[in-house]
């Protein structure tokens, strides 16, 4: 339920302690993904998280048999979501889309879909209606989820993404909605750079565990200043304020055994090369988190 | 408890719907202490909220003898805390600071001095610790400014301070903390622009007004992008997301008396005309506060 164990990586040489390590390709963005596959297999990583559009650029079935060749777990697809807009076409839309979600998903075999709720539609000051229409929409995409056998995991954004990118703010908002379903069906997405701040998070964790909600745990270190726009501002692991191990063994107390997912927005990363950023992070893994 | 209600302006023509307004002179930083004193009077606004920095440099006397002179209360004098610090001379320092702010907040009659808890320090992982030297501080704190009649305020910042400027984060963390002390010791701000996200402010500001606490309400509108560093990227009342009218609703139902505050960092208003500024403040306070 708290997601499964990830596979060890087919024909490398995976340390046993990155054997949770999965890496966001998003971390390593300069990377396409025949090279995120080679380079995860050479760095003894087994597990990766993936984004839409550059899984649908290079082909969604292709992109399965990729990383079926390569012995890779997909630890999850981002994103779904954005699902807040009031207008019945642009809502009917919004699903049309995460229903394609699902499908990617699927076809992916990926270990949950992550819904990231969306804003506040243009002029709105209404985020408890925002919020209503969320618990809806899952509700709505449930089902369809449910019939191909996807996860969908419910993302908590920092509380300064709120009214642009999620009305989900915290994990009880998240666990709320989730709750009204099976576990297996729709769980929570831990990310430590999300949460960190809230002290109310320990005891969400341990809810979320008790439940089986626990789709993904991601992380990402807090550091400041942030850039304009705030996205792109995440630290690499042990660059910032996170408590990583701290938050690493909450999951683990609450039952989680799936992977930790390492998903860092970061142009310096980017500008580095893919090989050397992988390396850092696995020994940042394993000197903050592990 | 829950502040006192602004005298009306003397001398000036103050219009009973401005009655409530305090603007905090961040809001006109173009202005100097003897500009706002002007401009407010001719304005129709009876109330400011004032800095440390510019009422040091002006003269804490000459600073409390204008605002007398022109009738003007001071709401709140921005401010006190910072006191997160582990090392024992930093924290002495800290406080030997925080005893003249009362002084200074004292000598202005200031209605509350605000306490902006610091972050984190540097290499600091552990938020929960920093949080507990906070209530360690005010409890230190507190005898020295009851002795001087001077009512203290917490001040919740938005999460995406909790870093590097302010470990306080909700209002319901700093009522945990003022709740230790008689409320017309220590009270709480109500700050529209940090709280507005919070799923958990209605039922906080309730809690506030049941226990006498609100001494500041403070507003400024939550727009984005947020500028590189966030701090300066607050937004005019009405150009945002900010419900400020069901805010100000909530404190008032929750017994709060006091002046709304309008504290708004923006370059682009200080580039502008004070007097149009404030013209378009009052404006906006009536269309989307009032």
């Amino acid at each position: 339920m708290n997601g499964g164990a990830p596979r060890a990586a087919a024909g490398t040489d995976a340390a046993g302690d990155l054997a949770r390590l999965s890496v966001n390709q998003e971390t390593v963005k300069q990377w396409s993904l025949p090279e995120l596959a080679e380079g995860c297999a050479a760095a003894g990583v087994g597990s990766v998280g993936l984004w839409r559009a550059p899984v649908r650029a290079y082909g969604v079935e292709r992109a399965a048999r990729l990383m079926r060749e390569r012995g890779l777990t997909v630890t999850s697809l981002c994103r779904g979501g954005f699902f807040t807009a009031r207008d019945p076409e642009e809502r009917a839309a919004a699903l049309d889309d995460n229903r394609a979600a699902v499908d990617e998903a699927a076809a992916l075999g990926a270990g949950a879909l992550v819904l990231v709720s969306g804003g506040l539609p243009e002029g709105d000051r209404d985020i408890a209606a925002a919020r209503r229409r969320v618990a809806d929409a899952v509700r709505d995409l449930a089902p369809y989820a449910r019939a191909r056998g996807v996860r969908l995991a419910i993302e908590p954004l920092h509380p300064m993404f709120a009214s642009d990118r999620c009305v989900v703010s915290t994990l009880g908002q998240a666990l709320d909605i989730a709750e009204a379903f099976p576990a297996e069906q729709v769980g929570v997405v831990v990310d430590a750079y999300h949460l960190w701040w809230d002290d109310r998070a320990p005891a969400q964790i341990a809810r979320a565990g008790r439940g089986g909600r626990i789709a993904c745990f991601q992380v990402a270190d807090w550091v400041t200043p942030l850039p304009k726009g705030v996205l792109l501002g995440r630290g690499q692991l042990g660059d910032g304020c996170v408590d990583l191990r701290g938050l690493r063994e909450a999951v683990d107390a609450a039952g989680y055994r799936g992977a930790v997912e390492v998903e860092i927005f970061n142009p310096g990363l980017w500008a580095r090369d893919g090989a050397e950023v992988l390396a850092e992070v696995a020994e940042r893994y394993r000197r903050h988190v592990l």
